[in-house]
């Protein structure tokens, strides 16, 4: 059966992580192969404790190799348990030479080697989205120096409102890739080994044991294995790193997806402020360059937060293993971590490619008149006229600006408002962007 | 490259339908076949309404086999513009002999080409969703009908509250699975078909044409040769046809998910009035008989409403095509047609299948000590004591009859009450169980 | 104890559905006059079936009225039963003359009030909102008709595609109002009473009746009182009408949600096309008016599919009245009445007040330098050149018309082509979009 | 016009928080309190850098009582803006001294008191979530501690699995909800102040100084004014805090939902191993205790969820303030508080009272005959007969001993095993479960 007969995804409607070294971290292989590592790794562990010998743990380890496997029949043989394990171990143990089959899978459950394989598979691609996130942020951060004093309009409810500088906009953008980074880094160094038994108690552990054994000692050892933190308690129902990762992968969605709506509303014909280094193409209309990493930054940070419900949802887990709760996680953990990892790998080369169009936000920066700096006016000659009069003037003033093309300076004038000078200029109306950027840049 | 090299998807984690019918006609071979057949579909029409040679539709009809293409290279090629129909357009043209190649794609843009693969797609699911909740309907019909009079303790909040029947139940489920089917069904003979051209003008369409064309004639046929229905209007960003999808789909979910909660807690071991026909294995405990399509319901109905809430999110679409909520469909709209479509396969397997223990309901209509008709009891003997008289007799004798092993009509009598009789008989206490029943399964 | 010590909300910080009419039909006192109209008409429906006196249900129907009754001490005396009937039926009972006491919620359980209230809310807020879509489809239908021809850029991925007509964008604005209508009325006119009793038998209505009673006849009678529909189950844990209610909103919030983001995009200071007729003020600059109905359409369209995938999640209730998920339904079906209220206010007065400002409209056709018909030139020139070389032409040109500032038909004229005359009229090129219209506006 | 008649909610379909303290601290008034306090500190640090006299800081402050203003009309007002700031400024100036009303509000834009508000109202909530966590996680560590060798037994998709103990299920509950405060503590350390004017540059607090100032001093005393943290930049469309509110305050819905659903299934009636010391009541069935507690805190796991991906949704916030992400966030904020609020309230209630019966769990060991201890026979037996031929005996046994009543032991025997002694004992299988207590109780 070949994969398409089968219904293989290969990333065809998902352009946002097709072909990403994320999307490869959360294959079905990869998946496949971190449940392997974790039948391995516990085989190595019983060896370390001494309840089972040195050669079981490399027989083991050595038959634990993913393309020895075929995971469309482990696919279809899961259904009948609901999860892969019980086909997996079956094919692991034939693929062990007789004398040290008994040897695998001693005393766990489907559940240690899922969640520990959830786990690996978790940390393989954070790894991933951590550095794109990084390459992000440093980008950003260029941007942010370099268009430090960059007037550009602030823009409220889509409306000009006041200047703003485009390196204040970049130090925010980074100033979220950073944050998610942090969030995303803070799970990274959490993520636990599972090992717990049918009910989470080890009991099957000493019962297999030849000797006497402390089972939390073969817990230990199975974490050092396989690099993961060791769990004060087996997390079966206490879905404490789910819920975590929910969490940090919403947010860093979240977060990513702020620079996309920017870059995308930016981008649009009419404001043409910023441009991506490399726009798509269009099947009907030659001449368009589309904004597509942004659009998909986009369409990222609408399905995460589902996705991310989805998880913290499933925390609510009944017993010792609930009724739909756990199978739940598996599918829109992937996808989680596949739309984040798109994600970031979109923002980076976003943020790498960036073309800032300074001219054209200098126009724009005149594009009402003059209104733009309304409130300085208005503030600075409140103190002269009172802030009625100081409104009614400077609404005249702009108006007669826009009508006669005339600048807001000769306008005002034209109102008596001899000195107006660069209280009109939107340059000198940017506050402390300047100041705020460098601040923000010396966070590392 | 092979598929597990680029992070291909064959359902390993995902048993509630992998290898399932609705997993193969969702795929993204599946979705490859249906652009194709979008692709040939427009040849053709323009041939119909007399625009291109008739050859040109053969030609392109013939090309248009999903096996000739490369999936995982137009994957790939998809992310530049974000979507796959610019290359699919170039592949198709490669595949077409020279003198026709300028008849593919004609006036169409990529989002006529994907919508109406999606509408295909969803089609050939549905059909296949709407079949299995048939199955499912029928054979809880069956259990209706047999166990129309079997009582059982009805439970609300864990709690043991008057009896119910078996059949109420199950009529119960079935009337729901035919709420889907009809939902569902409702939606399926909408589908539409998309084209409009670059903005859902059609202008296109007419720039083309070699002579006048009614571009309206054009999409006119188009339908008709997909046998989809011909819209009003391009649906661009008029996103009706996925909302109701979304309904549709999430109300199906809920649905069996509704008949996955009650046979789960109906399989618990300590209430066991019912089990799955063949239940799930476990890769440490040999005895265990899991209630795994029941579980496999739950997990589907804890995840459809977040995917249809990507699906409702995204029909606030702006201008003529949107920076995101389109791309942010495509994915959520597979995943719900294949959460559900497991789910419906599923329920049919476990409503033909599953075994009922009347004994055990027998049983538990007893555990109680008779409190399961307390309700029945205090109304009666209100017309004779007065209601709080009433209350605080039964009370009494439920209790006595609980610690001392008596029946409840002998607890009454000791307390005075002598002709309590069939007042006590939970099997006299299912009401109109029985009529709604007959009158529930009078829908067809 | 005042209000706002209790905690009361008042729309503060709802300004998209305070004050609204909606608002109040689904207040608090609202939801308890509800209840009260179920409990008054479930003693009614006794009386109609002859088994209590008639003076009984006119008695209970003369106490049922909200403001008899304390709604904070209600709501603190609901918590400890986990609704507010058990609180509901002793102030009502103490509210109704002695001799007619017993009659007041004979047989009945929590959920026979807390749904058929609910129903009864539902009914009433939903017949203002499918009012108000009717309003915002009259408007945009008025828009669409008197926009036919009128030609503006159609906006693809935010980039200027090819020309569309302000009546197309109308016209599909009116479409799905009308859709969100259509669903909604199709919920309307389905809503059931609910009376099942503790377990959906109607066991205790029997067990209450003085002589034989067919309880399915008390239940036609009620429902005939209520102007409900009898349904034919009690569904207390048959959530049909949740999920469809979810799927209707949800469906209704997203249509408008388009015409949201869709007035918020043309409102932008760059663009302009339109305005709000009374856009809001800002506390800081005086100048601006912003779009603040489209920004409240927008923010209604975030929220409700949340809202509704708490509904959908809730169908999958277990037993006859589960452990959760129908208390999980009050807040969010509540909040998606208000939500979806809220934005009907808002659609209708943003339809009816919008201000069209076609000359912006015109000036930005000529925007790309003539690259919004490119298209059209390509198609056409190809038949000449060939595409290639069409394609080519077109470029150079449009480049050479925005470098110089000359006309398009002039600057295709410097590259040879000498009779390109209306081909670069975006007027001449909006394709179907006024047959379109006309099409859509027979829909009524 | 009284709350009633405009449409106030005080709770009466909220029993999970309906007055609650956290309900009265995110109450309207409480909002309007918060945003009273925002303008206050506002005004005090102009004053505290020197900018305007300490009697305007004293003035606004002491007109700054939430009391003093009619909130429905601010709500009513709040509608033509969108928020409720410009009416609030209005009432408030009107409420100061002539002379010290230009004072008020100066330089800042809606957004900085909204925010700031929401950073107060938060503040003061999570401070009562917090400490009913740490009540909630001191009641189940006695839970836990007196029940750490009590042997009951552990259930995996419903079914009975192999023994675990009381005290680890109470020991995982509680970590669960020091998780929950760990997360929500960290959050409440961070919580930012909000200042920066119209578009976050912070440019009109210098163009309102009288003489040149620092406007990041005047940011800084504000913050201080609050107790709230400074931020290192204006955070109006950077929503790294709500973001991480969503975060913990879903995870906290989950870890409590945890508890929700253990006990509810622990309290149904053929399990009966715990109940609620003060279950609920039932309107229609006298002997009813339900689990109140256990419902609501599941009710509540299935709203927080939905309500936090609409924040983590909005974290896409286009330009300086965005089209309807900004209001998107109020509702489902307030509403994420008062679930997560009543949720600990009630897990604290649940948890100081709950009811363990251990006789019924020692009782449930026994129910499968044997099964329970199965997994653990066949390990040991195996390494006697091999794998194969144990586990045919045990199942062979187990079978033997639920027909005849006899002991497994004892049935064991009867298959020739004659020395399974304590290997069938379950109090004797249940592992590192008293370990794993002890071991979880260490942190604190």
């Amino acid at each position: 059966v070949s994969h398409e007969q089968h219904g293989a995804d290969t990333g065809l409607f998902s352009p946002a992580w097709s072909g990403s070294e994320v999307a490869k971290r959360t294959s079905d292989a990869a998946f496949l192969q971190a449940m392997l590592d974790a039948e391995a790794a516990l085989t190595r562990a019983w060896a370390t404790v001494g309840h089972v010998p040195a050669e079981a743990g490399r027989a083991v380890t050595e038959a634990a190799s993913a393309e020895r496997f075929d995971i469309i029949s482990l696919a279809e043989r899961a259904r009948s348990g609901g999860n892969p394990v019980i086909p997996l171990v079956a094919d692991l143990m034939a693929a062990v030479p007789a004398q040290f089959r008994e040897y695998v899978h001693r005393g766990a459950t489907s559940q240690d080697i899922v969640d520990t394989g959830l786990m690996l598979v978790t940390r393989r691609a954070l790894a991933v989205i951590v550095a794109d996130l990084e390459r992000t942020a440093a980008a950003l951060g260029a941007l942010a120096a370099a268009h430090r004093d960059t007037a550009m309009p602030g823009r409220t409810l889509g409306q000009h409102a006041v200047p703003t500088t485009f390196g204040l906009k970049s130090a925010g953008w980074r100033s979220l890739a950073l944050d998610a980074q942090g969030r995303l880094n803070a799970v990274l160094s959490g993520l636990p080994a599972q090992l717990g038994g049918a009910a989470g108690t080890l009991a099957a552990f000493d019962a297999w044991a030849s000797v006497d054994l402390a089972a939390l000692e073969l817990l230990s050892a199975y974490a050092r294995e396989l690099g993961l933190v060791e769990p004060a308690l087996p997390w079966h129902t206490l879905r404490t790193p789910i819920g975590d990762l929910a969490g940090a992968l919403a947010f860093a969605a979240g977060a990513l997806g702020k620079l996309g709506v920017d870059v995308f509303t930016l981008s649009r014909t009419e404001i043409a402020e910023v441009a991506e280094g490399a726009g798509g193409g269009s099947s009907a209309m030659p001449h368009k360059s589309n904004p597509v990493r942004a659009t998909l930054l986009t369409a990222a940070a609408r399905q995460a937060p589902a996705l991310a419900s989805v998880l913290f949802g499933a925390m609510a887990a009944e017993d010792e293993r609930p009724g739909g709760a756990w199978h739940a996680e598996w599918q829109p953990l992937r996808e989680l971590l596949r739309v984040v990892g798109g994600a970031a790998r979109d923002a980076a080369e976003l943020a790498e490619g960036l073309r800032v169009d300074t001219d054209k936000m200098e126009r724009d920066l005149f594009l009402t008149g003059g209104l733009i700096v309304s409130e300085r006016l208005t503030a600075q000659l409140s103190a002269r006229f009172g802030r009625a009069e100081a409104k009614a003037l400077v609404a005249a003033a702009s108006q007669r600006a826009r009508e006669t093309g005339a600048s807001l300076a000769e306008a005002l004038r034209a109102e008596g408002v001899t000195d107006a000078g660069d209280l009109t200029d939107p340059h000198r109306y940017t506050g402390e962007a300047p100041a705020l950027v460098d601040r923000a840049l010396h966070r590392t």
